[in-house]
């Protein structure tokens, strides 16, 4: 390919509502190009990459033996009406009607469809265990979007769904996309960590997120260095971090706090550690009648340490919050605490609070917490002696760096990543609700068990950058970059050796099947050199005159700090050897 | 591929919403399945050959310099509003609001957004031509769909459009869309015809159909078999069929035809040629005022010889009747001729009424028209003596077989078309809508002139299947069969013999790039071929007990009378010398 023959449209600025790296980056080397808040362009360099990142999804989708279909994007609500989605999803869901005024919705996923496909076509136990696969537009109506296409509206993403007679087998349909989605991200060349994931609301058996590690991720992933360990911040366990709880020393003591309303303020003021004190989170759970009017109210105590997160997926897994839960009003807890928030502490409630310890709150001694009196905490607090037990222990806090892993092997460490996959035991939730069976061999019919399995096609170029870039632009994987290689040549329009040189080059490059751009647009050396950086092309060969004279070329790796010099007639040699081609 | 990793799904009968034989075919062969009206799901077997089709066009469209990227399907109105089509378009236009209301469409084609990127980016006449294409999910809401995808409502189309710096410049690029549509569909292995076509109210300069020929098809396509003349019915020019008009020979009589109000009961009645009779067809247009008032109307009469038809298409570029036209009310007509419909004619007007006849009609003595009078014609009339000239002769009708070609070269043919591709030179008319300009040599803004290129990937199926197939099924070309080549083993499953020849001959094939389907289901030989007739797989190998024991294996092309031994150790050399592999 030549650059007279293609579109490159590069930006000094990133426009000012690109916020973070892959967003600017990916606006500034012209691959996506903004259509309305959160929908974009794929510009011509971009869809390069989107077709390559595709092309090793479906490659790697077949291997495991999943069939690729196509299921349309304005989906029937009916479907939708069947599952209950079409109620419980919220405006995210994009809602369209035809000129009759049928409902339909534009596909965010497509389980209600496979599901309608596998209950038609799948009737025997002799055609399961079935996969099949789609890459197709998806959206997805964000109240914010942003992050250019890493969290937008309309976007790319291959979704799976697997169909099995039982759960054993289902458990080999998943751990078969989980193998697979290992190899794609291998194959893609990006640095990325499989983590155990929360089945939440949806139920299911078994859930993995694949995030690609990048210090300006959003998701916090934990691992332990010493072993397989890794799950996602929600589900990591806290395990406790002491056996036993030690004996009390102090006495209890109320403390004047004047003005110190947070764990660090009353610890800084004390001279203790932070990890001394306890923080009061205050929830309500709400009974309802038949007519979903509130007829009882239960006021909950949350307590973690000072220097703790409640983790609100946990807390809602704990008996008697499982059915949802809120965050208490300011009269709720003025009423049971006789204190605005911010002294707030078990000791002294003044109506009945379900107090929840987290399990290291639970084997605490000698800690400081709120008075529920304004300006005054205690210090020297006790179970047990200066306060009932609390009423429930459970583990609802995010781990944090250190604590120990679940599985005994050593501390755990956090980063940072990006979701770009999720594997998914789904169970029976769809082929219940859609009524999917199939025939077994006594001829009964039995409930199919389902798995889904994403990945964010456009999204995979976002967290790829966010992984791979330097300031001077985006540094690709091999397999993904628009163009392998990149060849520069000084003086391509007025010099006969050199367009010789580079011309014979692009065309040998070519003939072994890689993917070289000759860039034959007569701009100035830096301002080519400075493109091919910020598009983030891995490998470039500059052709001049003065090398030419010498028999040579130069070689630049995109992470080389310089250049490296290459007889030309080894040139083609040299890449091939760099490139494994 | 084996079929035991594929998903194979055929039915006996088609489903009773099934008109045409191509739906019938797909919905039997499993290729595809309706989720609802006009959306169909793509299944494993349709998909491949989507695959190839778009892989086909992908290909002619980067060697003609087109440049691929991808546009959203959701778009924002305001581009739309920009250019009117927001307005202008039906309910055809699927719109939708976001959960901000803000107003969006799905898109049926993308002018409005590639015209808005090339205003952006395309700022200099250095950047021009250029041609930008995408592959994209498309959605038009169809009052009524059928024909499975061939009126489908979402279905995939490639959408091209060239941005040049003149008209010059345009026809060329125009002319590169032409050669490579041609490539496009020869490569895909239909029989088709370009054709030219009228370039309607949306202006434009030039336009071509490209029409897959099938007896079943919508279209009407002329064609000269004795030069390259080609046109849909629209267009095609009906030339006068005699220079000059013959002298009189009888007297004008009015002749009783009680109950006969069509020409060919008239012309039975009197016992006359058709083409003797002068069929009365009455329309109007409306003068309107500031306030969209009408303030006047005229009415006019159309005459067609009584064996031609109407072309409404060629009506509307009478002078005075292309700002629109309707036909007349029966209060109109009576008010005008004194007379009810089907006794019409152009003697002894009540009122002022514009007279246009037919070229053909202009030519015709002693002709038969309605005499004004319920039950009555005149016959023996004569333009002259029994009535003034036509106020106006222009041709108005649709080319019959036997027409002279309007190049002179021979009569006219007619066969059937399905429009598969359309190629159209806009000139400005969205440019100038949205302002797209760039500099040319002097600095000066330019409207950039447009083309815009089609082609219905999924309806290419439909039509593919119309033109091929027989009472067994599809008879897919060999470069867009789902599978190129299909070995069905007799007895798989309990002959190793016959096992070991069909994978030997597998991964034979295979290696050598052969798209080939094993089908190792274990179904009777009887069902076994019907599926792969039904299918429409060009090549059939079949391997048993019987024929490997003489050295032999069974081959059969799709449209071959009977099957041909051939050696099992010449098998291979057998395939590579039809397939050209």
């Amino acid at each position: 390919m030549k650059a007279s023959q293609f579109f490159i449209s590069t930006l000094k600025e990133a426009p000012a509502d690109a916020e973070i790296v892959s967003h600017k980056l990916m606006m500034r080397a012209g691959l996506i190009k903004r259509l309305g808040a959160g929908i974009y362009n794929y510009m011509p360099m971009g869809l390069r990459t989107i077709r390559k990142v595709e092309g090793i999804i479906r490659d790697e989708m077949n291997r495991a033996g999943a069939i690729e279909l196509l299921m349309p994007v304005v989906q029937p609500a009916e479907l939708w009406q069947e599952t209950g989605r079409w109620d419980k999803m919220g405006p995210e869901l994009l809602r369209v009607k035809d000129r009759h005024e049928r409902d339909f919705i534009i596909q965010p996923t497509s389980e209600e469809v496979i599901t309608d496909i596998a209950r038609q076509e799948l009737r025997s136990y002799r055609q399961l265990p079935k996969n099949f696969y789609h890459i197709q537009t998806k959206f997805r109506d964000e109240r914010r979007p942003r992050f250019g296409i890493m969290r937008g509206r309309e976007f790319t993403m291959k979704d799976a769904y697997s169909f099995d007679r039982d759960l054993a087998s289902a458990r080999l349909s998943y751990q078969q996309m989980y193998d697979a989605y290992v190899r794609i991200f291998e194959r893609l060349g990006l640095q990325f960590r499989a983590v155990a994931a929360d089945t939440g609301a949806i139920g299911g058996d078994a859930s993995h997120e694949f995030q690609v590690i990048a210090d300006t991720g959003e998701d916090a992933i934990v691992y332990c260095p010493q072993s397989d360990y890794a799950a996602n911040i929600e589900l990591a366990e806290a395990v406790a971090l002491t056996a036993e709880r030690a004996a009390p020393t102090q006495a209890l003591a109320k403390t004047p706090t004047p003005g110190k309303s947070t764990c660090p303020d009353v610890a800084e003021l004390l001279g203790l550690a932070l990890s001394r004190t306890v923080k009061s989170l205050v929830l309500a759970t709400d009974e309802k009648n038949e007519a979903g009017e509130v007829v009882r109210s239960q006021v909950w105590l949350l307590l973690v340490r000072g220097d703790h997160d409640l983790n609100e997926v946990k807390a809602s897994k704990v008996e008697g919050l499982k059915a949802g839960f809120r965050f208490a009003t300011v009269a709720e807890i003025e009423a049971h605490f006789g204190c605005k928030p911010g002294y707030l502490g078990p000791i002294g409630l003044k109506q009945p609070v379900k107090v929840v310890a987290d399990r290291t709150v639970a084997n605490m001694s000698d800690f400081v917490c709120g008075a529920n009196e304004a300006d005054f905490h205690y210090t020297g607090v006790n179970w047990g002696r200066d306060l009932p037990e609390p009423d429930l222990v459970a583990d609802i806090r995010n781990v944090v760096e250190g604590d120990p892993s679940p599985d005994g092997k050593g501390p755990l460490a956090i980063q940072r990543g990006i979701e770009v996959g999720h594997v998914f035991l789904l169970g029976t939730k769809y082929s219940a609700a859609m009524n999917a069976t199939y025939l077994d061999e006594n001829g009964k019919p039995q409930l199919m068990v389902m798995g889904c399995y994403g990945i964010g096609v456009t999204r995979i170029l976002g967290a790829a950058i966010e992984q791979n870039h330097d300031e001077r632009g985006i540094v690709w994987p091999d397999a993904i970059a628009p163009f392998t290689v990149v060849l520069c040549p000084i003086g391509y329009d007025r010099s006969a050796e050199v367009k010789a040189a580079a011309d014979r080059l692009h065309d040998e490059l070519l003939a072994l099947g890689v993917d070289v751009m000759l860039d034959d647009r007569g701009e100035r050396p830096g301002a080519m050199f400075a493109d091919w950086e910020l598009i983030g092309v891995p490998h470039r060969v500059v052709l001049s005159d003065r090398g030419l004279k010498d028999g040579k070329v130069e070689y630049q790796g995109r992470r080389d700090p310089q250049a490296t010099a290459v007889a030309a007639s080894e040139a083609l040699a040299f890449l091939r050897q760099r490139l494994g081609a």
